[in-house]
């Protein structure tokens, strides 16, 4: 068994790019990857591509190996779909097959392109990684599903919408210098407070925005990064996923996402690390209560106080355990499958000291990543751990 | 490394199932693998679920966790895509993942659900697996592509119609006794020739149909097998990948497939067997042209010799090297998600010697699944061996 280690991130900027397909993302994400990782595309052995939507936005099936063709990669490569967490599944099974040496250099990335649907269109369409048959007909999107899960959560353990709205005002602060990010806007408490409801509790700030972009990391063997001489100070050291019951209706509780806990209990274990090991984490915040929820699944918080957490300050970018200093899915935007990979690509460069916020954590040697899709039916969590200086 | 065994099999009738949803086609076929395993669904560690199209025809994207829960599996589940190969690339990922201890146990299958969209609307859904931007948008169908690259090759080898009507009568002979298939009726070389043209050269029993089903294997590691006692006669013992250009018009050769060679080579290597070794096949025939193609980059015969060797009779039952013995996707039926495991599932009862043609191939120990994506842009074989009486 080979030590994974990164050796270069790439990223689009996130945002609305309507006229830009997935494989044109695609590329300029991977290209930058390979680029930071003096890698050169002859080399790559495998692509691990993920995309959520790409059927309804783009009538294009099939991707990986357009996603392979797009980097001048000639080598075999697979498309994972796992709605929100695609790109995260398609990591864990990079990892899996560089650890086991069936592959010494892979990419694994993601894009999706959704701002050439309209509005209704993309709720719809984003309305797929839920049940059709007993949800979706019964009129759930997901706003209304994550605020039935803020909801149950308050009722269970208490909080409220402003305890929420600072998890928003954080990523939009964090999100302020990078340059990749959707929106680069501060907000305070009271604008979100004042947001216009979406689903109650929910109101337009406790919501990720609808993105379009791409991310890609390049991997390689501990052995491959040592005879190239690669500069890869960065290993994947954890990687763990879980499932849970794809409708909210038939979970006993909908106010904890056991899928992620059992994700993160298995990548610590892999990685023989704790909660307490952590020093930041890039979290799947594509509403505000979903980033207390993941909190608490990574063991940072007990279960009902990653609320209180998160009023207090504990994950802001000067507090103990900063979370999503990238800006998270909230401020940096979630294009759907690029989400997993971007987080692994923005905790890469935050632990090597290359990332506008690395001044927060200067110290940090592990991070974790947590992508989670539809309700957490799927969940993918990865441990990162600096090995270098 | 451990030794992967296919533990179980099951499937679904192949054939006009419009009413049902794919998600319950999986469970049949899954529960039917599970209990031909004799393996208790607890057991199950991780889920491979291979779907093209269920966006389009089903409005579900996210089905691992609905494949998992079809099966009254509690354990992480991914959906794997690469359009027509979409099981075959999951089985891929699952042997790598037993074989190198990552789980113990998993149930690899897919299923598609087509039958439900009108014939055209089908049509436009299955042309996803191709390039949208530069050869759908164009006009391009399926059989128009594999028309494309039937006229390639006999312009470039030789070759009739009447030639590729032998691949069509053959495997509607094959199937006549096999219950799943969607046609269990006899045609004859005329009846092929007269059947109406659809893209010329290729009519009408060229063609696969369009098929509802679901299939489903399990893999269990050796060491497993043989703790739990279970039968468990059929290994994998090779698994090998390939990738193309997606379009046809990037590739310097139409009538050769080399990502399926690519991926022939990589299995057979990864079996230590060579071509020689084969006792039978199932490869993936959406077009009687795709059946004489995969023959060659299998290594049965010769790049251009495979149109007379299908004249000759040698694929036949009684041939020297059976091929599709199931019926294949011409007369079994192709769901397309489905098709992959379904040859596996095939191929592992006729080794075994409890298929309805296992009588043609009593001495068989090893056999080959072909499984291809769009024009052979995506390409995956696996080599199964009877390592047990």
């Amino acid at each position: 068994m080979t030590n994974v280690r990164v050796a270069g991130v790439g990223l689009t900027h996130f945002g609305h790019h309507p006229e830009r397909t997935s494989r044109d993302l695609f590329a300029e994400a991977g290209l930058s990857a390979l680029d930071d990782a003096d890698v050169a595309a002859g080399d790559v052995e495998s692509v691990y591509y993920g995309n959520f939507m790409g059927e309804l936005s783009e009538h294009q099936g099939h991707q990986g190996p357009l996603a392979a063709e797009a980097l001048g990669v000639d080598a075999p490569a697979t498309r994972y779909e796992s709605a929100c967490a695609s790109s995260g599944v398609a990591l864990r099974q990079a990892v899996r097959d560089v650890r086991n040496g069936e592959v010494d250099v892979a990419v694994v990335g993601g894009a999706e392109r959704m701002n050439n649907l309209e509005t209704a269109e993309s709720t719809e369409a984003l309305a797929i990684a839920a049940d059709d048959l007993y949800e979706v007909r019964a009129g759930m999107t997901f706003p209304g599903a994550y605020a039935l899960m803020a909801s149950a959560y308050f009722e269970q353990f208490g909080g409220s919408r402003e305890d929420l709205a600072h998890v928003a005002v954080k990523n939009h602060a964090n999100a302020l210098g990078n340059d990749h990010a959707q929106y680069q806007k501060e907000i305070t408490v009271e604008d979100a407070m004042e947001s216009p409801p979406v689903a109650s509790p929910l109101h337009l700030y406790d919501a990720c925005p609808v993105t379009d972009g791409a991310s890609a990391v390049v991997l390689v063997g501990e052995a491959y990064a040592e005879s190239e001489d690669l500069d890869a100070p960065v290993a994947v050291t954890g990687t763990g996923q879980g499932g849970d019951k794809m409708a909210l209706h038939d979970r006993e509780d909908v106010a904890t996402s056991p899928a992620a806990t059992d994700a993160a209990e298995e990548a610590y274990e892999d990685a023989g690390v704790s909660a307490d090991d952590v020093d930041l984490a890039e979290v799947h915040d594509c509403f505000t209560i979903a980033e207390v929820l993941a909190t608490e699944s990574l063991g940072f918080f007990e279960t009902g106080e990653g609320v209180d957490a998160a009023r207090r300050g504990v994950t802001t970018s000067d507090g103990d355990l900063p979370v999503n200093l990238s800006g998270g899915l909230k401020a940096k935007g979630h294009p759907v499958g690029a989400t997993g990979t971007s987080q692994v690509a923005e905790l890469t460069k935050l632990l090597r000291g290359d990332h506008v916020n690395s001044e927060h954590v200067p110290d940090a040697t592990t991070a974790v990543a947590h992508n989670a899709g539809g309700t957490v039916a799927s969940a993918v969590v990865h441990v990162l751990e600096e090995v270098e200086a």
